[in-house]
């Protein structure tokens, strides 16, 4: 069977597999999960040792420090992808649930009830713990999946796609619900995208440059994120406690995630006296401002300070290093996020109530914030209980996405033998 | 200029409008409508001559009757575009809107704001009153457009861009909100639907063998309508008079719109005595039914009468041609349903709740209804106001299409200085 008929009788498969699942009651679905994390809990030593197999092969060719990080599981990973599913499980089931049921002149009631998108197809890099959180936020959401794990975590993946499938059985829903693609061919990844018929909806994770490939090539919608660009900007009505505290966290508090500042702008009133507070927090933590020349002239004789080029405010740094510009005020601020911003996740730190209006209704961008950290910008800290990524789309969902990304609305309509006039 | 420069060109003064428009308030958006609707009204006389101008094109180059009644406005057409958009001033204004802001642990409030999705392309036939319809729901759902219609149709829609322009005008909004793309050149449109960059959904109207090369080539996400192959099930339990009522209702109220019912399936247990009394009827009508074996034997002697074969399952007549199948029950009916229908609307007539139930459950379409006509599938009747169009996708919007179809949602977070832990 060549890549092609094998992808295709997978996607034959799930969408099969698809149907059970969309009818399945929240208790079979909740049984599911709970049994594929005892099953985890369980197998926790074959677990361990697939994923050594795994990171022998990776070591032998040579993987960089930071992707065997990831590609590395340990007992209390294992312990937490568990826990994940039983957090899973305890979420509300969004599948069935009815919104605006209401009469209308003709007699009908129309409503929209809450129903999964069918096929996910999730594209991720050699990291274990995604293949559990998105076969559990799947099967939650009642969806079929096919998971597509970076081709170094195969031995690992193969392992949690038993227990995954397992659990199904288990609990009477069919296996093919979770399918782990078992070949590390590329052209599995070119089929996936290019199945309509099977496939509803493409979850990409992983680099820009892997999506922006796949969104060349993909005949199938995508939910998708690519970078995170984010700003905060300190009016000249900020109170300075906070505006310090947030850009501090903002940057500071993780540097390799995408809700991480990447740009500060502070407005011209205020930046004499706040940039060079600031400098002494960034300062500690060594880190490299890359300054416009006003910026640069408040900022003199700091040691790590650069000139900031055009290409400072479009670039996701994801290290110690942030892109500072001093702004005339709330007009210019939300001009530079609405050019440069990825649309993820921008805050204005101010006290005015009008210039706190005009942000959150003029900032185009995934999520908006007054006087908080862009580092919230999380499933976990929003409440959705999980996410299966953090979209920079405009259609269907912004923003990180949970179990309700993984659903769509129909509309329902109740008659009593109604006929159009 | 060249047709990328111009259509390029079209896109940036439309990325900009869409700013403009984004936080444009409701009184300014609904003033410029009221002011389009005058000018129609107004200059009425003036119209119906663009109207002849393109008329007589058409007719010289032999366009059939079909299409020159549809390019064909009149004064009470006119009348109703404008009325059209007074309705939609009097729609509530979906942008702000803010919902399910609650408090989360952390402190901060989280809550989602909706939004417009920013440039909406538009490429549609040679209809006059969408150029108007489309305009004024971009306009109350402050996103910019851009507006292709069918070639035929240039000299009035030339004259109505100018009405709407001079509306937006009088209103102080950009008259770049929307856009009439002023060349008949084909290239136009595959430049539209390639300007990701400037165009963040398309929304194209016509054939589906239109739709399906766009969908070939687009870069651009699209809320699109393929075809309605919608069903009508009479369930065993059905009551007698609602079964005939809305399976007639379905198919003869009118042929050609999408909504209409295009196969029926009867369970094995009514189809006796359900069918004939149902073909007294449609014989008035001169429908014409293509049977399955068991329906053909029932209904013999009836003057249309053919058998099916499997090509009928997948038919849009949009004619007075009606597929029969009968069926073994409920479960063979989703069944059918699933496998063959176009995911647009599906009815059931049924008195037993748990059958009503499963189906609305089960059968996995934009409109899924109990006990009414399919051809209640629509904006207004649903209580949307109005509609762009009908979706027949999953993501982002399924079914009518309303103001709220333009529009997505942010996430919102109101904070009072808090960090990540």
């Amino acid at each position: 069977m060549n890549i092609k008929e094998y992808m295709s009788r997978i996607g034959q498969e799930a969408r099969k597999a698809s149907r059970v699942m969309a009818k399945a009651n929240t208790a079979v679905k909740n049984q599911a999960l709970a049994a594929i994390a005892a099953a985890i809990r369980r197998d926790a030593e074959n677990l361990l040792q697939a994923n050594e197999k795994d990171l022998a092969a990776a070591r032998a060719n040579g993987l960089e420090a930071a992707l065997l990080d990831r590609l590395t599981l340990t007992p209390s990973g294992i312990a937490t992808m568990a826990e994940g599913l039983e957090q899973i499980a305890a979420l509300p089931d969004p599948v069935g649930e009815v919104t605006n049921l209401k009469y209308r002149p003709s007699g009908i009631q129309v409503g929209q009830m809450r129903v999964p998108l069918g096929v996910i197809g999730i594209i991720y890099e050699a990291r274990p713990n995604v293949t559990v959180d998105a076969a559990g936020l799947c099967i939650k959401s009642g969806n079929a999946t096919i998971l597509r794990g970076g081709s170094e975590a195969i031995h690992c993946n193969q392992a949690l796609a038993a227990l995954v499938q397992e659990g199904l059985a288990s609990a009477g829903l069919p296996e093919t619900a979770v399918q782990v693609v078992k070949t590390t061919d590329r052209a599995a990844v070119g089929e996936l995208i290019t199945m309509p018929d099977y496939v509803d909806v493409i979850v990409p994770r992983g680099g820009k440059g892997l999506i922006e490939r796949l969104m060349r090539d993909s005949r199938v919608p995508m939910i998708k994120h690519l970078d995170g660009i984010c700003h905060v900007y300190i009016d000249d009505s900020a109170d300075r406690e906070k505006a310090l505290a947030v850009s501090f966290n903002a940057k500071c508090q993780r540097y390799g995630t995408c809700n991480t500042m990447e740009t500060l702008l502070v407005s011209r009133h205020v930046a004499p006296e706040i940039l060079p507070a600031l400098a002494t927090l960034y300062e500690a933590e060594k880190v490299e401002l890359r300054c416009d020349e006003t910026a640069m002239k408040i900022l003199a004789g700091y040691p790590w300070l650069n000139a900031a080029t055009e290409e400072d405010w479009q670039t996701e740094y994801l290290a110690p290093v942030l892109a500072i510009r001093v702004v005339d005020g709330l007009d210019q601020a939300i001009d530079h996020i609405n050019t440069w911003s990825s649309q993820h996740t921008d805050a204005i730190i101010t006290e005015n109530y009008s210039h706190a209006q005009r942000f959150l209704r003029e900032v185009d961008s995934a999520s908006v914030m007054v006087n908080a950290s862009t580092r919230f910008a999380d499933g976990f800290e929003y409440g959705l209980g999980a996410e299966i990524g953090i979209s920079n789309d405009k259609l269907h969902a912004r923003g990180p996405v949970g179990l309700d990304g993984l659903t769509s609305q129909k509309y329902v309509v109740l008659g009593h033998g109604e006929i159009r006039k």
